[in-house]
This record gives structure tokens, sequence and C-alpha cells, in this order.
């Protein structure tokens, strides 16, 4: 009993369709563990719920609710943005940690993000060494963005990957049937402010031959190449559908959403990359447009998650916790790609010191060479994760999410302001 | 075989996830009753196809092929807005038609639109009394917008309203675990130029206590009332979601989005509520926002379409043909509402000229008192539009959606302009 301790479990920054598929998986193998694991405590809204011991006792949830969370987008105790200073920065933070984690009795961390938070969890993992308290940081990793290093995709990336394909296919259906009067070009706006994963998700479709121009952050926007081909497409094709990401930049790195540009009455056009892209088609080219912002919509639609995403994410928690039993420290696990065809892959693990602060953009041979579309390389890299479908329980026509008790545990220190 | 006549169908206006779903039952129905009716023609780009004798031959596709059209999003043989306009007005066109119905012994002309193109198809039922032409023009309602009279609901709608609803939800829960440290307020445009029933659809999420306020069309902006709604939800619940019509405008009637730009009918072209209303609440109350513009993601989500929606846009379509068949002319199949819980319904029939340029609006016993919510009675309405799921397969991740070889029927006639 004495070497038994309790875990501490939290999301941090943008949640994603399936980060609650891991920690589904986190908590269920530490209730497998119960011989060296207590209690799972999640921290509400991320690694603030450990600062100001705001922690939520899972063990209060019945096993049903926590296999729900597999199926419910969001993140069920709440995430944040919030990244730990340096330990010679604010050393006043990390004593604070251990304070709360030496009340709890909390030896595991396990801490679910992407790069800011990987570095966060590297700071945590550093505690042991720096500070003399014994804890095991593990990086359960998570983001959209698909920009962390090493492993071969990120969960929650996936899912988005599915859904950006599948809403652009549709949209592209959709103007394609309107083009000889109406609608000639739709632009589509996806997140990734530094790395176009997402963005050439969309790209997807050229393969069902559906005109597509894709506009990535990797890419210096060319206003004349990008029109050239909006037009050329329209001309033999009738449509054009664009892919536009949120972080596509001039080459002296304004951003395109950043425009000042006005509309017929003058009014300044507020925000977004999408009506930005369409008003310039419209002004140079004349052709008519819409243009659709996906933002949250994205992430979040569990709806159409990916089935290969959402095992994926709940793998990563379980292995996280196979792996603080046997004793690591400092590590992430991974995905490692076998085979693209079929799509093949094993769990690795990394060490969070060559993971925090790396980011990971489109190699350039995933993008073809004008700039505008994804090569076969990247298709084939895709492809395996938008894999398989994985719908959830349906009641009165909406999805059954589930929304856990999240009971506090008794505070048993002063208040700690952030 | 004196006695037997080929059919027009066509396809127009904004298309939908289930307006194939309709063509779908017109052509089956068709091929079933083949001692009364030959072939079915459709207008490429719908009536378009029609002057310019632009015709596509349905018989050249497989029953399979046909049979994919109810999984299929968008408008299989292109769509268009085109209002014909009174037969004092243009009577050119009327007569180019007739011309075009002869040469190719089109005896029904089958219409799938909205209110605009309802008055098309009513214009083209009394050209056998105008111009004594003996046709029998039935129109097939399909409108995301569900503002046709007489019908209970719009094929269309219904799957808006259930992408809607599930849009919402999953956005809302994603917010909410954002809230903490970063956005507060989630705020997603959705269709509906005057009538605000697919907005209605986002209150269902009321239901599982998530704080959602409605900007209908219906109801003038209050901008004071609206700000005090936001702040009075993020105070008790740490978190707002906003759905905003396109439609939703000032008491001056000047729409929140208005851009400058109209489209073929001289509609003001709207889009861009959303980044206006969240910038509002940014300025006034200073809540961090993000904000999604839906636009044809949501009515070409064919991958989340209500089960209930497919069905009826189908048994429309072939319920149109059985009308046609008994003798009818001028007429809509619709919908009858027999019972809210459990929902039920039956297919009936109202006259053309009843159904022409009426709009249906939300009644005001739909919309709360505060004019932010939807009532008990919207709800039950609701409900029963967006039950079931009907899933497309898919393949390599990619729902599989056909495209048709809409190959063309050979002219008789000379070139008309238009």
């Amino acid at each position: 009993m004495a070497k038994k301790k309790n875990a501490f479990y939290a999301q941090s920054g943008g949640v994603t369709a399936v980060i609650n598929a891991s920690a589904c998986g986190v908590i269920e193998a530490a209730r497998k563990h119960s011989d060296v694991i207590g209690k799972v405590y999640a921290g509400r809204n991320g690694i603030i719920g450990a600062l100001t011991e705001d922690l939520i006792d899972t063990s209060k949830e019945s096993d049903e609710a926590i296999a729900a969370l597999r199926y419910t987008p969001s993140g069920a105790f709440g995430s944040c943005r919030y990244k730990l200073k340096s330990l010679e920065a604010n050393r006043r933070e990390y004593e604070r940690l251990i304070e709360v984690f030496k009340a709890h009795n909390i030896g595991y961390f396990f801490y679910n993000g992407g790069g800011d938070s990987a570095d966060t969890c590297y700071k945590v993992s550093q505690l042991s060494e720096a500070m003399g308290y014994p804890i095991q940081a593990i990086h359960v990793p998570k983001t959209v963005d698909n920009d962390l290093p090493i492993t071969d995709c990120c969960p929650g990336f996936g899912s988005v990957a599915k859904y950006i394909a599948v809403s652009t296919l549709e949209a592209s259906y959709d103007v394609r049937s309107m083009a000889r009067t109406s609608t000639k070009v739709f632009v589509i706006e996806v997140m990734g402010r530094h790395a176009g994963w997402i963005a050439a998700a969309g790209g997807l479709v050229a393969e069902q031959g559906i005109p597509v121009v894709i506009l990535f952050p990797e890419i210096e926007f060319d206003q004349k190449a990008f029109l050239a081909k909006v037009d050329e497409n329209v001309n033999k094709h009738g449509y054009c559908t664009v892919v536009v990401s949120e972080g596509c930049h001039y080459p002296d790195g304004k951003f395109l959403a950043e425009q000042g540009t006005r509309d017929a009455f003058g009014h300044a056009q507020l925000g977004g990359a999408a009506p930005v892209v369409a008003n310039m088609i419209k002004d140079a080219l004349g052709h008519k447009f819409h243009w659709a912002v996906a933002d949250y919509l994205q992430r979040a639609a569990r709806h159409i998650a990916s089935k290969t995403d959402v095992k994926q994410a709940y793998e990563l928690g379980r292995k996280a916790v196979e792996l603080a039993v046997k004793g690591h420290n400092s590590v992430m696990p991974t995905i490692v790609r076998l085979s693209d065809t079929p799509y093949k892959y094993k769990l690795g693990m990394a060490d969070l010191k060559d993971v925090a602060n790396v980011e990971k953009f489109m190699p350039r041979d995933f993008i073809s060479k004008d700039g505008f579309g994804i090569t076969r390389k990247c298709r084939d890299y895709l492809t395996g994760l938008i894999q398989g479908e994985d719908y959830p329980k349906y009641a009165d026509g909406l999805p059954v999410y589930v929304t856990l008790k999240n009971t506090p545990v008794a505070k048993k220190l002063p208040e700690f302001k952030l």
C-alpha cells in the first residue's frame, strides 16, 4: 500500500474529437493496474486543476461512464491554455505542484496535449531530479494539427482529416451542381496555423476528379499563380474548390486573414481567410462564390470520427499507463507506421526532451510541385489515418455523449493564486 | 404506344443532401410504370436543360447507379437558379418549352425545388390551358429552408436540421472544455434567409443543458437584449453558444451579414453574420470567441443525413410519379403529420396554385418569449424530422457517392439563346 500511488491526468490545449478516448484508455488501464495505481485524479481544466488543487475524483464515475468517453468529443474534465514557465522563472508553480502531488499521494502524471503541453510535461518530468520529488511524467499525444515530432501521427488529426475530406467532397458535389448559373467557387477554411496537414486532407478529393486548390501555410501565398489556377479549373471543369489553411500567409509573413478588405458597402471584412480568398476571386475573376469556416466544427466532429484515430487515441492512453507501470518517466508513447497499404502501425516510445517544442511541418514532397495540391506520397500517408467509421449511439436524432459527474476531491491545502 | 409519354425531371435552386433521393424515387417509380411512362429525361442544370434542349437520358444509367442516388448529396443532373417570367412577359420561353416537349414526346414534367421552383412548375402546369399543350406538371418539394406551405416539412430540411443540431452540440462541448482560460463564446452561422427553421434546430441542444442563444430572421435583432443574454449565460455556465441565422436583421431590415452582392433571383447574397456577432460580443463584453460559418457544408452533409428525411425525399419523388400516372396536374405531394411522439406522417397532395410564392415562417409560438430560444412545441416538431441515421457506404475512408454518366439525348431543334 505504501508503494501504491495515485495518478494525475489532465487535458491541455485545444480539445479534439478523440482526446476523451485517450482519457478512457488512461483510466481503464489504471483501473486494471489497481495494484500499483490508486485513484486517477483528473485536473479540472488541465494543469490549472493541479495548481489550484481543483482535482476530480474519476473513481466516482462508473465503468459505463468511462467507457462512454470513447464516444464523446471535447475534453470531459476541461482543458486549458497554460504553459508553465521555466523552473528558474517560476519556481513557485513547481513547488506548488509538488505540494499538491504530495498532499494527494500522486506519483504518476499523465498530460494529454500537443507541443506546448509536451513542454509542460517535460518540465514536470524533471521535478524528480531538480526538486527531489519522485514523479513519473508521461505525455499522451493529442493535436489536430498533427505537428508533434517522432510519432507518425497525432490522435485527433485523423478525425479532423476525415471530417475535412468528407466535407470538402460533399461541398464540391454541391458547387458542381450549382456552377451553371450560380456558385462556381467554393472556399473552405480549415485549421492549421503553422502546418498544413489538415488542409492536405482536403486534397484527398482530387482522387475523385474534384478540381481542388489547396493553400498551405508551408507555401508562401502567390496571388497571381493562385488566381490563375482557380480560373484554369473553372474554365476546364466549370467550378473549383479551394481549401485554405488559416495559417496561409504572404511572403512577408502577413496572414491572409489579417487583410483589411472591405465589402461593397465599405464595411471592414471581419476575420477569416476564406472570405478574403473568396472576395479576391470575385474581384479578379468575377466568379460567384460561397465560403465556409469550419472552425470548432472540424475538431469536435465525433459523429464522423476516424475509427483508426479513435483506436489510436485509446491505445496511446492505455500505453501511457503501461509505460508508467514499467517505471518510465519523461516519455511519450508514439505511433510507428509499418506500412501504407494496407495501413499498419505499432506503438512506440519517444523521449520527451526530443518532443517538446519541436514542430513537424508537411514535407515538401507531400506537396505538389505547383504548391496547390498533394502528392501520391501524401495521399498514401493520409489514407490510412481516415480509415473506418466509429459512430456514436443516437437517441432522439442526436448523438449520445457523456457528461461526467466530475466530483471534486476534498482540498487539503491553502488557496493558490495563479 | 401512342399514349406512352416521356417524362422530364429537373432539379432547381440550392441543392440538398437528399434531393437525389427524390430523383431516385422519381426514376425508380417511372421505371415501374413503363406501361405509361417512357424514358425519364433529366434537364441538365434544371429548367435550363429544357430550354436549351440539353437533356440527359437517365435510361442509360443502371439500376445500381440510380439506387446510389439515394446516398449521394447534391444535384446529380445539375441545378440552376432560373425563374421563368410570366407568360405575358416571356412567351418565347414557354413556346420553346413546348417545342422541346413536343420534339421529345414529353408529357410529364417533374420539377424538384423550393418556392421559386414551385412557381415555375405552376406556370408550366398552365401550359395545357394557356397554350393547348397537354402536360402534367408535378412539383417535388425540396428546400433546406423548410419554408414551403401546406406540406408539414420539406425534404432537405431534416438533414440540415440534424447536421446543425449535431454540430452545435459537438462545438458546445468543445467550448465548454475551453472556457476556463480561452474561448467562452462560440458562434455558428446557419442558412435561412427569411425563415429560422434551421437556426431553430440549433436550439435542440438546450435539452442537454447547453446554454444556447438563437438569432432568428423572424425576430428583429435587439443588440442590447442579445448581449445581456449572452453575458448572463457566460456568467452562469462559463460559456455560451450562439446560433445565428444568415437572415438575422435589424429592425430597419438590414441584415447583420449584408455583403452587397445579389444572386440570380435578386436576393441579397448573405454570409458573414457570425464574425459580425462574434466581434460585437468581444467589443461589448470582452469574451474570447470562435466562430464558424457552415454554409454548403450543412446542406451537403449526406454523411449525417436524417433517415426520416431521406425516406421522405424518396417517397415524395415516388408519389409525384404516382400522382402523374393517376392523371394529376399542377399538384405537389406533401408530408402530412399525424403525430409528434411517436413521429408519424402520411403523404398528401397540395394544389400548386396554393404553394407557389408562399413562404412559411416559424410560428411565433415555436420561438421562446424572449426571442432567443425554441419552445417545447418547436422541439416536438423538429425531433421527428431528425430521427435516424442513414449512413452511406465508405471506401478508403471516404463516402462512396455516385457520379452519373449523364448521357445527352440527341438534339432535334435549333439552338435557343437564353
